[in-house]
């Protein structure tokens, strides 16, 4: 199975806030938000790997900035490093300026997609090949952030992530 | 400001998954429940506080068990602790057999809620007795939980964080 | 068939009332909260007696309060009595107050649904036993329901209502 | 103020049945023809009196005919009666063969609205002159509707009822 | 095949702009409007020929008139002519004034379905009888479309397009 | 006013084809693209002039290719053209092939928006420097294409169409 770029998932969706994507301070309710990276983040994954994907887990995501109704909102998913039969993929979301234009950045999500066949089996997925200083960035921390989810859940023992145990001087 | 107890909060949403809420596999797709689990933590946090919440951040969350087209789902949300301006919510989500109407639970998620007043100021929150064994223990994970999304934050130094050092042995 | 209690019916549901679901009053539209309890009542009737079902009718509904944008709702529905293959179902809607957290109520509605199997052909349902005085009451009221219903759609003979009759001192 | 016609207050409206309007037998929900008729009702009700108008009571619905998704619906919306400040509107639902395109009369649903201002208060409508037979006879039975529905509110006693006596021979 | 009349087509919706149907100006937003031209011009073309159809084409359509939000919209449809396995369908859009109840056309589409088979192959269509002179005007105007629609696809040489080329004095 | 590029103002939105998306042949239905198509456009004008927009005109659009449930469909939006208040926006449209992900052109629309003010008065927008050849092409299309719409909208006389009258030969 041959290896693939971390720009070939590139995914993006630009959306307009209406008026039932909003909260009682007509802001973007973070439901929406979730959901809108979700979808993306399936399309970014099956960029990747060209089969069906499902969600398999979401890293901490962190909710900043309130995001006024009428806002754009653009979403740009692209994987960050594939295992096995998994593909973990970052998400960053920008809102931009009404006057300027300028984009700021919002929101910053962490996605796992596994590749599945009819049954829900999973399937093997190629390699990727990061190539810019920020992807191979998100590559290196991928594995740190593997060992966290799989000690969370308890299917790691925390001896085992030396990745981890390094981030808190053990 | 009086207490409350984490049963005074917890609200109730079934819903019967229609075609929309579908990915290509006829299973319910992960961005629509993280929706509707943060709608019903959002309405559980104002049970306990009383103001207009916004959600602040969403905790690791996984999805082990396909749920098909046509299921019932129930979201009980309930607050775990509270701490100065923010809740913790756990939301237990259940799907029932058709036949036998058995529930088995098939997700569980921790998000974390705000109440802000008009200009989406932090407004202080009464504090939370958890009564039975489940809400003693959800209530005593809360701190540690928060003190990893501080150090992931870049908020806290690995070395103040004495919960999660004990758990990797430093 | 064993019989059923009517709290094993009981299905929940909360709702946070987003602008889509509003008239131009910014309130609540009668359709909306119409297909809430539709809904609600569906999956309480699964509940009782674990088939497909449909909607068979939908008893006199009255709207006497309007329910505000951002509000949230909460609908109860618990079957009150069970024929022998359909199921009248009773929905209690209820709106809290944002600032006591009080729950007032503001509408009752009675659905009638059928068991069907693939065909759309009815299937006999376990039969009620109520338990609380309420739950008692509306048993009893069922079928002084019933037979107006088949009445109003010319079924039965106001003269073997026995019960109507009496209500009009007859 | 002037009297109106029947006629006037016509509204129809056309839906195609998509699948998110289905239960799980793959026809249309009751919920979703309870909501498309409130709509359209509401239409009809605001062309009699040009005032904003709140849905006031649904009448007893039944449901005899299951509507396969794809299904071409119609719905015709009339005014039966106007009294000081509300109107009874009748709603016949259609759907067609989609080979013959004959219309069968699938549904006939009841409505009361009232026209209101801007703190909810009702206001005054036009009265109504029914002309062709059926709409005469769906203006004589309102009186007889609306005496029911207040006897089933208890705010009529059944004694004053004079045209519901005689229906069960009283 | 046998004809059919332009009024057997007829077919009617009636909209209420909800919040969702809004741009940044509290106006429908156009792209809401094609949809429902959409839906309903289908729907009219599928009673001429009952068959599915498809649509094939959208003619140039002009937004001249802003629609505010909590507008009662009429569209209107019917098949203006017949060709082999195409339907050209003109689509009137009504808003009424809130107090006068007065209608005034807002928009006026043209949009061309295709009857088609399981597999999505065109189907011959019944040709269409004009009656009234607006329907024999749209009629004649047609061909001149279908020229000008070739011609654009570079399907026609502008020579063989002789109605086209009168208008231009050629 | 400086003037912009092209490519400042590409806009991209990547959907998913949902169950409700499709019409009975389970493909996307055209009235769901187009209303894709203005949003994005839309936001595309908006990103050119940094105003509020709303949509004018739609050119001529043709479906070619149905798109079936679960294709991952691309819209990219580019403004060809600035006029003194309007701007013409092209929306290319792209489909993926799920196994070898090779993108193939399904649709190409031609919008028209305009810069408004709070009253929906026309405000000057910036004008375009096209760069590409296909940015040059389309840019000098645009001229051919306002005239045409303005002979059809019976605000130009064909004579003055200088353009046009080459086109057929006059």
């Amino acid at each position: 199975m041959k290896t693939r770029k971390a720009s070939d998932s590139l995914a993006i969706a630009t959306h307009h806030v209406l008026p039932n994507d909003t909260n009682n301070l007509n802001n973007l309710f973070g439901g929406r938000l979730m959901e809108w990276m979700d979808v993306i983040g399936a399309i970014c994954a099956h960029r990747h790997c060209r089969r069906v994907v499902v969600t398999a887990t979401v890293n901490h995501v962190a909710f900043h900035h309130p995001i006024p109704y009428g806002s754009i909102v653009t979403l740009e998913a692209k994987v960050s490093r594939a295992f096995s039969t998994s593909m973990e993929v970052f998400i960053d979301v920008y809102v931009e300026d009404p006057v300027s234009g300028e984009r700021m950045k919002s929101n910053e999500a962490i996605y796992t997609f596994v590749a599945v066949d009819q049954n829900g089996s999973p399937l093997p997925v190629p390699q990727l090949v990061p190539e810019t200083d920020l992807e191979k960035e998100r590559y290196e921390g991928a594995l740190r952030r593997k060992q966290l989810a799989l000690i969370l859940a308890g299917k790691m023992k925390p001896d085992e992530a030396t990745e981890l145990k390094a981030l808190f001087g053990a």
